[in-house]
């Protein structure tokens, strides 16, 4: 997919994401990054791995489907949340695993040529009572098409490690 | 992908998925699908494209991580259950849409060589007020590794029409 994603907006994390800890997701915080094009190819190839369903697969037989023409895969459109997400959001250094997701909702349907890109807002950040050296992340996701509307909502956890030195404190906060 | 897939119970819906309508989804009914087994270059192919996280992208570096070896992506996993729900559950003449799922969760890492299968539950099936053409089922999906141990569950949603002839019959149900 040789696709190159950037930083859409002047707020970003004051550390750069191979130095980014528990520490850095703070509550309320709000980022954009962008993006990445639907092609007809792309929504083809990934539906006749994944979706063989005719409203990804077959332009014609869309055509007369519930959404009067081809669509892409709900999960294609979550891949590419994905690529946003671990390119710019989620610690390369800190993130441990994702035990799950929450509330995911396919809110539009996504479009060959749809440019989509990713909101994300800190929604909770809390230490771990049983393990001191990490805490757990709530992010509230959109994947925004062209139009700045959402296609796609969730909500992620992540579990990070905690900045190195600080895991020693265990301070309430 | 050239995956073929069966049905592994002798328990199956009565119609065929071509003649599969909303009236066929019975609560309580459970049914399984399988296989897919997830090679190493699956895996490293979907992360590449869609995760690019060294415990998905870098075999070498995810024997230093918190999984002590390479393990799919999360979303891989959902591609290989929607994979297997679009061959076999999901009607293909019925299914208008998803609007979402609920309670995803990555119960068990995947690992390569792992032979994924499906089962769901039907959970509940309710007409829809609005539409008289139509209802609204809820399927809780798990994903089962070789042991039949879950690696993957989540609550799916999906909007189904109903046999055609019955849409005016609107007695509770």
């Amino acid at each position: 997919m040789g696709t190159v994603t950037t930083t859409l907006s002047e707020s970003d994390f004051a550390v750069p994401i191979e130095d980014r800890w528990f520490e850095d997701y703070v509550p309320g915080a709000v980022y954009e990054y962008g993006s990445i094009t639907m092609t007809e190819e792309d929504i083809l190839r990934f539906a006749g791995e994944f979706d063989p369903q005719s409203i990804h697969t077959d332009p014609q037989a869309a055509r007369q489907g519930p959404f009067g023409g081809l669509i892409a895969s709900g999960w294609h459109t979550c891949g590419v949340m994905m690529r946003l997400y671990a390119d710019h959001y989620v610690s390369k250094v800190a993130s441990l695993a994702s035990p799950g997701i929450d509330e995911l909702r396919w809110v539009r349907p996504v479009r060959p040529g749809d440019t989509l890109s990713l909101r994300t807002t800190v929604r909770e950040a809390r230490r771990s009572r049983s393990r001191p050296d990490r805490g757990v992340v709530h992010t509230g996701v959109e994947v925004l098409a062209q139009d700045g509307e959402p296609v796609l909502t969730m909500t992620a956890v992540n579990i990070l490690l905690r900045r190195p030195g600080t895991a020693q404190d265990t301070t309430p906060r």
